[in-house]
């Protein structure tokens, strides 16, 4: 497994002035978010689009990754000429806060010149990650953004937007999203979870004072959030029951055989290089908690109340993680507080990913939905 | 965690006298299978129904477990007055080959007086399982079996026979089973192997020359492996979102929080302590290795050409690592070579874990099918 370090370099960010008051009761008083704009804001500021990005993305929605050389992880969606049309619209994307590209989180000193927060990162929740990109809004200057949009645990973030700054965003699309995380999806993450912590390079959580990463745990972890993602179609239909090396019966009592198991361990190592190991623990933590009914007395339309916010709510009928049954709930509490929704179950075998993936009738019912909230506004 | 190491017992057990040829084409010398019988062969030895169990079951399948105390793992199912009438029915169970409970195995010696096989023992299939069997069956001295029954891996077993030896067997009920492991199924089992390979503890397999075991890999494994076996409704129920200990966001950034967690973690920590690793890392492999058709030209139908046994499948309708679709891809092969097939959907929201737990529908129709051929063979 190749672990040579990642070359560093320096995010274009913002150091939030008055820190940061988290739900745990904590304030940070260091808190940067490092961010990507694409396009131009134009005179009255009233074309700006937030991009949330899911639990392990980034800001670079837009744009080859400048560490890791990936392509932008939202070409499709957002770029010029593209549905989230850079040509038209100002596009901010920021690194969620508890992540590890740029933002304040586990890695980041606890003060200037202080080691590092580690483990002892204040638990956060999707809440807080939204506070902080509310203050990079204002920062901005923009008094309302035109659209807030993102994908799983970004679409966690734009129902959360949409709660609490109602007022501040005319258009909330939230993409394979959910109210709430399921005891199943609580499972899922616990289980990578405690393979990080199993990991001896763990070392509770101070692995880079040894020099190490946890990358095995890591990479269990993130191994096992892959099938999540995908459907058993997508796994069938990329792999099957493919031989990729050795004879069937072979060799030893284990190693690579099926050509699903190779690609697994490949995307848990490319992700260990490039993935900091408490903010796994932190991002994940911050979804497990989220239930945004709860916060609201046990009924989501409560979360919703008074809304003017108008509404598009996308699922993949494939999706078994955030299944379409999660957004129709999400859809239902929103038509009881009378809010203008659309909501569209695009039919893919993809799984969970086809968020991420080129999905015509998402890039289409995206383009569809904002060209009708520009006309409504007034924006040209 | 208590890795106390569990008291050892002598297994009732037959060395097969021929040893064993295994698919891989290594020949095994000594081969003992350590198994339970449960009533009485008639004087026409006509009345034998042999359990094949489950990937971590083993030969206790009407009693409680001698070691961990355990209530009989098929309790309902098997035993006097059950549908499985241990009062009527001569019942065999025997611990898998490959398997810990007493049977050869990865921690068996390599021969009288050896080191344990550990990694290098030779891969298994499900075939080689069921020839086991059948060569204990024959040391019994049964010409024909009235029925071979199994659920998951078990049913696993219950079709290779029905292909291996259908002269050998009256009826066939597989139980929530496949004709072959998906490419989903692989990619699960793939996890929890990576993370009984990641633990330190596991040394290369050599880890009782350490004196330990890996422990919190082959945790990770079973609570992977769990979530899988549960329906998210199933899960939802059990545990919903409920907090276990804590402050929702108090304490350290990880910890036990939501109840689904610690159950996850129990599953795993008293499963470590039973099961020993290397035989996990080769059942598990066996199960992927598993596709009947492969084997038959590609043709399911063909493994079953000529049959008379009688078969009932049973699929779970919550059950979506061994979901209705394999059953019924089943019943349609042999529905191709005209066998006899009752099929049956049960509706449950327990997901694959339903085999194993109080299904009054699996209980009646198992009880009504085996009734229907005991009548139809003249048993009384």
């Amino acid at each position: 497994m190749d672990l040579t370090p990642l070359p560093e370099i320096v995010h274009q960010s913002l150091r939030l002035d008055h820190g940061l008051t988290l739900d745990c009761g904590v304030t940070l008083d260091d808190v940067r978010l490092a961010y990507r704009t694409y396009g131009t804001l134009n005179a009255t500021r009233s074309n700006a689009i937030l991009v949330c990005h899911a639990l392990t993305g980034d800001q670079y929605v837009a744009e080859t990754h400048p560490i890791t050389g990936k392509p932008a992880w939202w070409g499709g969606l957002v770029g010029p000429g593209c549905p989230v049309d850079t040509d038209r619209y100002f596009v901010i994307c920021s690194n969620v806060l508890g992540g590890c590209m740029g933002s304040t989180g586990p890695a980041s000193p606890r003060a200037e010149g202080a080691a590092p927060w580690g483990v002892d990162f204040p638990p956060l929740t999707i809440q807080d990650m939204v506070r902080a990109q509310k203050a990079l809004i204002d920062a901005l200057g923009i008094e309302r953004l035109f659209a807030v949009i993102g994908g799983s645990m970004g679409g966690m973030q734009v129902l959360a937007w949409a709660a609490m700054y109602p007022e501040k965003m005319f258009a909330a699309v939230p993409i394979a999203a959910a109210a709430y995380h399921s005891a199943q999806n609580i499972a899922f993450h616990e289980v990578g979870r405690q393979a990080i912590l199993a990991d001896p390079d763990f070392h509770e959580g101070r692995y880079r004072d040894h020099g190490v990463i946890p990358a095995r745990g890591l990479g269990v972890a993130r191994m096992t959030a892959h099938i999540t993602y995908l459907s058993e179609t997508a796994l069938s239909r990329k792999f099957g029951r493919r031989i990729q090396s050795g004879a069937a019966l072979g060799g030893a009592l284990f190693g690579d055989r099926f050509a699903v198991e190779s690609y697994l361990e490949h995307q848990g190592s490319s992700f260990v290089r490039r993935f900091d190991a408490n903010s796994y623990l932190c991002i994940t933590r911050a979804m497990d908690f989220f239930d945004l009914a709860a916060d609201h007395g046990g009924s989501l339309a409560q979360a919703f109340q008074g809304t003017q916010t108008r509404f598009l709510l996308v699922s993949f009928s494939s999706d078994w993680l955030f299944p379409t049954a999660q957004s129709r709930a999400i859809a239902r509490a929103l038509n009881q507080v009378a809010a203008n929704v659309s909501f569209v179950e695009i039919i893919s075998d993809k799984g969970h990913d086809a968020f991420l993936l080129d999905e015509p009738d998402l890039a289409r019912s995206v383009a569809g939905f904002l060209a009708g909230c520009a006309e409504t506004l007034g924006l040209v």
